[in-house]
């Protein structure tokens, strides 16, 4: 896939797979948002992602979509349609509050729609906020 | 989730993600099979996944299915419903022309049905069979 299309799969992709090593490789499913070349979620303050990225911030992350099965004469001709994205990127905390209430508008405003969300600052408080800086990424196709 | 649920899901589920560390975390996507604490995919015989592999074998495999959103009277009362697992094990390429077949003959009978699947020895050789040894899995879920 281009460029333009790994972007625009990332955007509307509802799941994506944090990859990080914590001593060993550890995946974890998130709900994210994607924005010229960033990539956001939120979690506890506390936790095994927290703790692997204050280690070491280099991440992957991951979105796929299986399209179905691609059928064949043999065996061997058998495969899978799907898109998928890998990207790698430097992870950080984001400690300042006004940059999480902008990060948790844009995932509000990607799930439920955007509308006028409000955060209070103690709400702000509560969760952590991650920002992946993308650094590369491949974005692979079999359509249908 | 029970590990009955786990594993019930981890039968079920179209595409996998494998994580493994390669001097960076890497994340990629698969179809597999699970049955009773084994992994089996196949790929390439050269390539990312397999050189990981053989560099550090312990390996991370994550399944998810995003069930929609949990809406709430502020936003932080909104979620995700969902099922994921996560699971950590021991990754191995096979070599044994006949466990490969039966690795395979399993990966279609999930995806394209149980058939009398045949494989020439010669197409056996021509792609890798890993399989991962679940050593432990952890199952979440926020079900509708």
């Amino acid at each position: 896939m281009s460029k333009e299309e790994s972007e625009r799969f990332l955007e509307t992709a509802a799941v994506g797979r944090l990859g990080v090593f914590d001593g060993e490789p550890y995946v974890v499913p998130v709900n994210f948002v994607y924005r010229e070349g960033k990539v956001w979620f939120h979690c506890a303050c506390e936790g095994r992602k927290i703790q692997a990225i204050l280690k070491d911030p280099r991440v992957c992350f991951e979105v796929d979509d299986f399209l179905g099965l691609k059928e064949g004469a043999r065996p061997c001709s058998f495969g899978a349609y799907f898109r998928s994205v890998v990207a790698y990127g430097v992870a950080r905390i984001i400690g300042e509050i006004p940059r999480k209430r902008e990060a948790m508008k844009m995932l509000m405003a990607k799930y439920a729609g955007d509308k006028e969300w409000f955060f209070e600052d103690a709400e702000l408080e509560r969760v952590a906020v991650v920002e992946i800086t993308v650094t590369t990424m491949t974005g692979k196709s079999r359509l249908p």
